[in-house]
């Protein structure tokens, strides 16, 4: 006989954690015991079931060769027997035991281990808001209840979706709602859509794309209660705004780790409320382990413990526990919060620390911030991205990316991820020997641009001011020029109006600068992508112009369009 | 007066040089020698503008934001002199001069530099074939190529092209003839297409996919004499397999660095032919500095200095030389030989060093090669990509990875390029927190899953046979079990039709292999992906078949489709 091993929890982790045990140790016992009746489905596909973009529900359910994941499957291709519809109350670790009900049945029995894992992932913040429980009024992180959504809103066209958080979630949701024909509108606390993912001028990218599509967001406001008519269903949402009209509520409002059972076993919690663990996946109880949504995670930048709830996450988790637990020396070295989203038309994107974290953890940084085509500018369907590396000042070490546009964001977070991941400085990163044709990219990539403006920056070389701080100067009427060194056509076609704003084409600055531009003034010279604004720059800063500088990222990372005329 | 700083060469390296220059130093005089009548351009773009993708040769030559780059916008914008249609022909370092000849008028002048950079490219290799100077006869390295090629082949529809030589401008030459109605045959010396830079399995996807898109190609020949008609025009091609009709021919047999002006001013030239350089971009002479498709790179993984002509890495060769030049330290690390290529709907790439290429270095090396769903699995538009991953099997280093399919590629080929130049292990690969989103990519992309299979190899958990080898063993009529663990259905659908092979579902593997299958038979399972495949293997594994493998990547890399029933 060999050793036996219990799993709590039937999602990403835990059965990945069997699936690789199982491959590396033919004897041991194993059996995985799950609250729901699906297990090792793909939750993050649920919104694109709901929107109606995943046709069939097994889509989900489904391995690529179309084998549904079922207890069936598992035991004939795995030899892992499965418990659905089985709830793990409590761990007695003493007996060494988990004592389960039979949901159907209402049942108890106990089970005993020689060493368990607990997946049991994270459930959904229930945010103090009046009327939760009312009809209409969903989450999103169960396949029922997709099935829910998907019925409601296939049902009639142009009803009124309201979607309480732009977290993912809330964001996919958005889409899907969008696509099955229905209004949404969405209520967000922070100033903007993903605020604590991304820094600001990214974040308005996302909320800016939601208006392209229609979807009305209230940001920098709660919702307070969801009313609902006499039948019980939800009918309106108050927010501190106001009333909002609502078929159907979705509350996106984050997640936290569902440590209970962990936390009851007296197993030890870390300061994010997930179980703790060391890098082997181990937890306070060495016949222990934990991995997936349900615990803490070390992150890899500031190597502090971290909630990053992903389901490549969980998987990796699960490989390194099925290692440890057929006797190997596997560890999980930690996560950057990588994270990239499609909103819409807009591909979205981050790792490691945003400006505003890394100032947060006491970092002097640098940030250089570059729109740049996704393949040679002349190749058809190139769209912009806009690549932001934040590095640390004194060191040169990468200690964040981020991306966004209408072009490729994910391939630029990725080479960021890695390049974190090992320790890279932005003059590395800047050297890298990243893959160039025209369909797929451009001799220098944005996130190369990025790097080399970080490093302009380090060296004092090129000089910039951020967009809000542009916008916080010509709001205070500070007497400044905001030179827009485009074409004139270009400049036609839409500026920042402000009484700063003057427009010299680059092309002429050297043969008019020392006419029109004073020596003693502010210059801020931009462009479309910033790339012409840093000439401008360097071409004043030549001529003797001290004070000049660019406006980072240029129009195209502009957050307030409303000023653009 | 500033520095005098003579460029010689207008095209990428030469111009990024001369306008970093600028952009650090506004004192220094900067003069742009370039012998042709375009500067600046976009080169590789050529072959898509010779296929109409790209409309206007303009797009070639102006920024993205549409300044065309000629010598009045290098004046107007950087203060750079360019002197177009003016060969360089000797370098006197003595007297530090220029001697340069006028093409337009004959005349001849020197020009005096304190700093000299030399940038003068490749050109194209002149095959020892006869005929090469008939009409209709064309490299395609230039804009008055690209302008000659683009007029041949849209005057008329229907027309036969046959292109010598399977390499990058080859295969997208390729494509652009076949976007323009034309038939095309390829000639090509190696055994497939980017064998130098490919394994085997990937160089016969590339081959496939001419042929699923009607371009007949002839491996292992040689091109052996052009004949043309009485007006002097080619007419057909002489090969090793026979004569091919061709009313134009592309010869594209690679390129060699253009080091002659180099060589005969006495500056020292590396084994490959190329300028050699520090890592500074210095030639043997302190005042003269050299960069772009002229010089040898030092190769990242074996230190060896390799000729890798790219146009992004002859602008970061230019960034540094900029640098230097104004009294800067920066050093340009090295390249992989990244190369990414789109072969019709074929996304193709490699970095570091192939599998044959290690062997050939002295490395012992694991692969593991696994075909992945570029985004999840049941999201629209998911296409596989096979990633192959070599690493050194005794330090688990990351030493090469490539990556072909429909599905994204150079997004894997990305992140494995900055991978490998941080010098990253498997274990570190495949522990990476990557973008994941189902938009995107599988909760594991394919390259983690590579990773994982090279480790899971050097732990000697996965045992794993190649394809070719398993095309040996069939074709010697060797005694061995080819065991297609997919479903009747799928399995019916096509498989390797041989004497050993024979179906029997994973879902089965557990009840039946010791009914059917013999100990004492070598036995190579395999599936679609290899992901079953491997399945099975360790099934079997676990019930004492000690010698059961797997077929690398499954039937999606398999390279002989004509075994396929």
């Amino acid at each position: 006989m060999g050793m036996n091993v219990v799993v709590i929890g039937g999602v990403a982790c835990g059965p990945k954690a069997a699936a690789r045990l199982r491959r590396l140790d033919p004897k041991a016992q194993i059996t995985i015991v799950e609250q729901g009746e699906f297990i090792s489905y793909a939750g993050c596909g649920l919104p694109y079931y709901v929107g109606g973009e995943v046709k069939d529900i097994n889509g989900l359910l489904a391995t690529p060769a179309g084998a549904v994941r079922n207890a069936g499957f598992f035991k004939k291709v795995k030899d892992i027997a499965v418990l659905t519809r089985t709830r793990a109350e409590a761990i007695d670790r003493s007996s060494k035991t988990v004592r389960l009900r039979d949901l159907a049945s209402g049942a108890e029995r106990r089970l005993a281990y020689d060493k368990l894992v607990i997946a049991t992932g994270a459930r959904p913040i229930r945010p103090p808001i009046e009327g939760l429980g009312l009809k209409g009024v969903y989450h999103l992180t169960r396949i029922e209840e997709a099935l829910a959504l998907r019925e409601t809103v296939s049902r009639r066209k142009g009803g009124k979706a309201l979607i309480i958080g732009a977290g993912l979630i809330g964001l996919e949701s958005a889409e899907a709602f969008r696509s099955a024909g229905w209004d949404v509108q969405m209520v967000e606390m922070m100033e903007a859509p993903l605020l604590g993912l991304l820094d600001f001028e990214f974040a308005r990218m996302v909320e800016l794309a939601l208006l392209e599509n229609l979807v009305t967001i209230a940001c920098h406001q709660r919702a307070e209660r969801i009313e609902g008519d006499e039948s019980g269903h939800c009918k309106r949402v108050i927010t501190g705004g106001g009333a909002c009209e609502a078929d159907l509520v979705l509350v996106a409002t984050g997640f936290r780790p569902n440590a209970d059972l962990a936390r009851e076993a007296g197993l030890a919690v870390g300061p994010c409320g997930g179980i703790a663990v060391d890098e082997a996946m181990r937890t306070s109880d060495p016949n222990i382990l934990a991995g997936g949504d349900c615990v803490e995670c070390r992150h890899v930048v500031t190597g502090k413990p971290v909630f990053a709830p992903m389901g490549s996450t969980a998987n990796k988790h699960g490989r390194v526990i099925g290692d440890n637990l057929a006797g190997g020396h596997s560890a999980f070295p930690g996560v950057l919060g990588t994270t990239v989203v499609k909103v819409f038309n807009l591909n979205v994107g981050r790792t490691g620390l945003s400006e505003a974290q890394a100032a947060e953890e006491g970092f002097e940084t640098v940030c250089g911030l570059a729109p740049g085509h996704d393949k040679a500018h002349y190749f058809p369907g190139a769209a912009l991205v806009a690549v932001k590396v934040v590095a640390e000042k004194r060191t040169g070490k990468v200690l964040g990316v981020q991306a966004a546009g209408r072009g490729e964001a994910a391939r630029r977070i990725d080479v960021g991820a890695t390049a974190i991941a090992m320790g890279a400085t932005v003059a590395q990163l800047a050297n890298l020997d990243l893959g160039y044709a025209p369909p797929y990219a451009q001799a220098m990539d944005a996130i190369i641009t990025a790097a080399n403006v970080a490093e302009n920056k380090i060296r004092g070389v090129a000089r910039s001011v951020g967009p809000r701080e542009v916008k916080r100067r010509i709001e205070a009427g500070e007497d400044f020029i905001l030179l827009d060194v485009r074409t004139p056509a270009e400049f036609e076609s839409g500026h920042i109006e402000a009484k700063q704003t003057m427009n010299l084409p680059l092309g002429e600055l050297r043969e008019k600068a020392q006419s029109v531009l004073p020596k003693d003034k502010d210059i801020v010279s931009l462009c479309k992508v910033s790339h012409r604004g840093y000439e401008a720059q360097r071409i004043l800063a030549g001529m003797g112009y001290e004070k000049a500088s660019y406006m980072d990222g240029g129009l195209f990372t502009w957050p307030y369009p409303e000023d653009i005329a």
